[in-house]
């Protein structure tokens, strides 16, 4: 059984995602990209584009879990209340998906993937693009990718912990 | 054209929702409740839940729009985090139901429905009855209708301004 895992990177304006499966003691890049619904159109239509895009990945990779990036909530409220409804949504999907959810904190995610819980942005993106013997991926993508190993990672799968 | 509106009150673990219909003078009460995932199942089933709630509503009363008491952010990143999410589930509903959904603060609530943005819970409660003729409802309901209410005002109805 080789698990197949959707790493979500949620933002109003760009959610991240990223599909990979540990096979062997590989770990495969099935899918990464970006959902951009920008930020003009009202919040309710952008909503709508991340809702449908994650359900085709699930629909066409049939993941067994996402993994989600935990927000940093330090922020101010306006932006904790925004992001809250990205995650609103992206909670729904999997639970009307009935795929289970994992929430990762970025220091997780970052310990996970490139051992060291203070990394950079670009410390990520590299170790990702190491780790999956990808070219160049965006950042959103990188950080969806990021949580979705996070999560192989923890889920004790038996390959490739960094 | 006799317009039916959703008022929604949006919460994780309650969520009122009220359908009135702008008739001649008068305004109907069509439904009210709320939809009580409690505190015990995990957000993404309450989220599920309060999805499905709404959607039904929507399906059996075919509002010609949503009115949403827009949460007071003075609170903290916590809570306006918790409620993003919720808002976020309602709004992805209008979208995909193409329902428009509108915004009022409680202030303009208040002001619309018992005419004093400073108007206690209990006199909303109050006017809420008087003005649909209707016997107690909980408070979730009534805040619910009343963002319901204030929209027809707020739409030009000719009827009801109190």
């Amino acid at each position: 059984m080789s698990p197949v895992i959707l790493g979500v990177d949620p933002g109003s304006r760009h959610t991240g995602f990223g599909v990979v499966q540990g096979e062997g003691n590989a770990i495969l890049h099935l899918a990464s990209g970006s959902i951009n619904p920008g930020s003009r159109p009202p919040l309710e239509s952008r909503l709508c584009q991340i809702f449908d895009g994650l359900s085709d990945l699930i629909r066409q990779h049939c993941p067994q879990a996402i993994a989600l990036e935990e927000i940093f909530l330090a922020t101010n409220v306006h932006s904790a209340f925004v992001l809250g409804q990205v995650r609103g949504v992206v909670l729904l999907l999997a639970a009307r998906s009935a795929v289970p959810i994992f929430h990762y904190s970025p220091l997780v995610v970052k310990k996970a993937v490139v051992g060291y819980g203070q990394a950079s942005k670009s410390q990520v993106q590299l170790m990702v693009r190491q780790l999956l013997g990808v070219e160049m991926v965006d950042q959103h993508a990188a950080d969806a990718l990021a949580v979705g190993m996070c999560h192989l990672f923890h889920s004790r799968w038996p390959g490739a912990s960094p």
